[in-house]
C-alpha cells in the first residue's frame, strides 16, 4: 500500500516508492495516476537534451541551485539519459557535484531505466512526471541525450525545451542535433570558455533560421495541434545563451530564460495547448493498451499461438493473420 | 498502383516508390507487406550501431563492397542513424565515398526519416526490411545511432548486430555504449590506428564479461524468448575485431565473422527463434492498430472530445476516460 499522505507531505521515500510502482505499470501504480491525476497540471516542465559531453548535468544541477536558493521554487530532476551522472553511470567529479543537491527536501531526483519500461519509455516518464507534478514539485526538469524519436518524443511532454550545446564537438554530432535543434525553445552553449564558441553559435543560429522554415512531417493524427504549436512558437524567438557550468556563469540568465518562456507559454494560450496534446497523447496510448488486454481475453491462448505458428511458416501474413483472430474473436 | 513484377525484377525506381508507402502506412504500402511476406524470411538481417563519429558509415560501404565483391551476394543498406552520409546529413568526404556503391542494381540504399513514421520508427523500419528481404537481398545492414531505446528495439530487428567503436571517444559516450554492448554479436574497433586503441579494447572486453553476467530486464510478454535467446546467445563469444575502414584494412575478418555468425545463429535454432521473436512483435503491433481503429469508429467523435475536454480540465483522469468511453462503446 502506498500513503498518499505520506507523499503529500513530501516524504521522498514514500515518493519513490510510489514512482517505482508507476514505472513498473503494477495495479497501484496505475490506481495512483489516476488518483494524483486531477491535482495535476501545475508544474512547469522543462526538457533538457544535448549530445553526451555537452555538460547537461551540471548545467541541471547549476540550474536547480538557482531555482532553490533565488526564487525558493522546488525542483524534481527526472534523468533519462543513460551517461547522466544522476542515472548513477557517472563520472566521479560529477557524482560529487550533484551531492550539493542531496538532502534539500525541495530538491528530488529521479533516474529511469533506460529501457525495459512497459508501453515505451516516453510513457512511463509521462507517467512519472505527472505523479511529481501532482506531488507539488513547481519545476521538473526532464534529462535525455539529444538523439533520436525516444528523446524527441519525451521532450515533446515539456513546456520548455532546452538543447545544450558546447564548441569542439564533432561534425557528426552537429549533424544529430539538426532535429532535436527544431524542438528548442531556448538554446544553451555550455563550456562557452572554450575555443570555438564563434563558429559553435554562428552554427547553431544558422540551423535555428533554417529550422523556423521548415514544416515539420508529423504523423497525421496530430498534424493540426502541432502545426497549431509551431506556427505560435514563431512568436518566441529562441535565445542563445552561453554558460560555463563548472563556473557557474551565466546561469542566472538560463533560468530567467525559462521563467520568461513559462510567461510567453501562458499569455498566449499556447500553456494549455501543449497541455492537451500531452494528455490526447496519453489516452491515445491507455486505450491501446486497454483494447489489446480486453481483446486478448477473448481469445484462447492456444488459438492465437496457433495463428502465429501459421505466420512463423510464412503461411499467413501478419496481417491476414490479425483479421482472421478478429474475425473469429471480437471484443 | 505498384508494379510487383517490376520490383521483382529489381528495378530500384519500383521498389523506392514501394518502400515510401510502406513507410506511409497507406493501403497499397499494407497490401504490399501481406503480399510480399510469404517471400521474406531468407536475407540475412545485419545491424551496425554505434555512437556518432565512429565510422559506421564508411564501415557498411566496405562491408557492401566485400559482400558484392567477394561473395556476390546482394546488399541492401538501410539508414536510420540522422547523422549518416547515406540519409543525406553528410559530410562531403562520406558521400564521395558512398558514390561508389551507386549504380550496382546488386546495392540498394534507404534511408528512413528518423520521425514522423506512422506507428513508430522500429515499426516503419520492419516494414521496409521486409519489403527489402523479400525482393530478395541477401544482406540487409540496418545502420543506426547507438543511443536510446529505439536503436535497441531497431537493432533486435537484427539477426547479428555489430556494434562500432572507435580509440577517444570522450567517457560519456563510453557510458551510453555500455546499454547497447549487451545485444552485440560482433564488435567492431574503427579507426584502430588511432592512439588508444589497446584501452578501447580493454575496455570492450571488460564490459562484454560484464554483460554477460547480467540479466536483462525486458518486458514481461517477452520474457520467455528473450531469456531464451539470451542463454542460447552464450554460446556465441562476441569477437572483438580491428578495422581501418578508409584503407579498407580489417573488412574481409569482419565479413567472415558476419557469415560464420549466420551459421552459428542457423545451426543452433537460434536464427528460427529470433525470426518468431519478430514476427510475434510484429503481430502484436498491427493488433493494437487495428483494434483502436475498429474501436475509434464506433465512438461518434464528439463523444471522443467531450471526453477529452473533461480530461484537459482534470475533472477526469485518463484512465476514468477510457473506462468510461468503453462502457459506452464496444467493438
Amino acid at each position: 500500500m502506498i500513503d498518499y499522505d505520506l507523499v503529500a507531505q513530501g516524504n521522498q521515500l514514500a515518493l519513490s516508492r510510489l514512482l517505482t510502482e508507476v514505472e513498473n505499470g503494477t495495479q497501484s501504480g496505475r490506481k495512483a495516476l489516476d488518483d494524483f491525476f486531477i491535482k495535476s497540471g501545475r508544474a512547469h516542465l522543462v526538457g533538457i537534451t544535448g549530445a553526451p559531453g555537452t555538460g547537461k548535468s551540471s548545467l541541471v544541477s547549476c540550474l536547480t541551485r538557482v531555482f532553490r536558493q533565488q526564487y525558493s521554487m522546488s525542483v524534481a530532476i527526472v534523468a533519462i539519459d543513460p551517461s547522466s551522472p544522476f542515472t548513477g553511470g557517472a563520472i566521479l567529479g560529477d557524482r560529487v557535484r550533484m551531492r550539493d543537491l542531496a538532502g534539500d527536501p525541495g530538491i528530488f531526483i529521479r533516474s529511469m531505466a533506460s529501457r525495459g519500461a512497459l508501453g515505451g519509455l516516453a510513457n512511463a516518464t509521462a507517467g512519472v512526471v505527472q505523479i511529481l507534478d501532482a506531488a507539488g514539485f513547481d519545476v521538473i526538469m526532464i534529462e535525455t541525450v539529444g538523439a533520436g524519436q525516444n528523446e524527441v518524443d519525451i521532450a515533446r511532454l515539456a513546456h520548455t525545451t532546452i538543447v545544450v550545446d558546447s564548441p569542439g564537438m564533432g561534425d557528426d554530432i552537429q549533424a544529430i542535433k539538426a532535429g532535436i535543434l527544431e524542438i528548442a525553445d531556448i538554446l544553451v552553449i555550455n563550456k562557452a570558455d572554450r575555443p570555438g564558441v564563434e563558429n559553435t553559435e554562428r552554427a547553431l543560429r544558422a540551423n535555428l533560421d533554417l529550422g523556423h522554415t521548415v514544416m515539420m512531417n508529423h504523423n497525421a493524427g496530430h498534424a493540426t495541434v502541432i502545426s497549431e504549436i509551431e506556427s505560435q512558437r514563431k512568436d518566441w524567438i529562441p535565445p542563445v545563451l552561453r554558460t560555463i557550468a563548472t563556473q557557474n556563469s551565466g546561469i542566472t540568465e538560463v533560468v530567467s530564460s525559462i521563467l520568461d518562456h513559462r510567461r510567453f507559454l501562458e499569455e498566449s494560450g499556447l500553456w494549455a495547448v501543449r497541455d492537451q496534446e500531452r494528455l490526447r497523447t496519453e489516452v491515445e496510448h491507455q486505450l491501446r493498451e486497454e483494447l489489446v488486454e480486453r481483446w486478448r481475453k477473448t481469445v484462447p491462448a492456444e488459438k492465437y499461438e496457433e495463428v502465429l505458428k501459421k505466420v512463423y511458416a510464412r503461411k499467413l501474413s501478419p496481417g491476414t493473420a490479425i483479421l482472421t483472430l478478429m474475425g473469429d474473436y471480437s471484443l
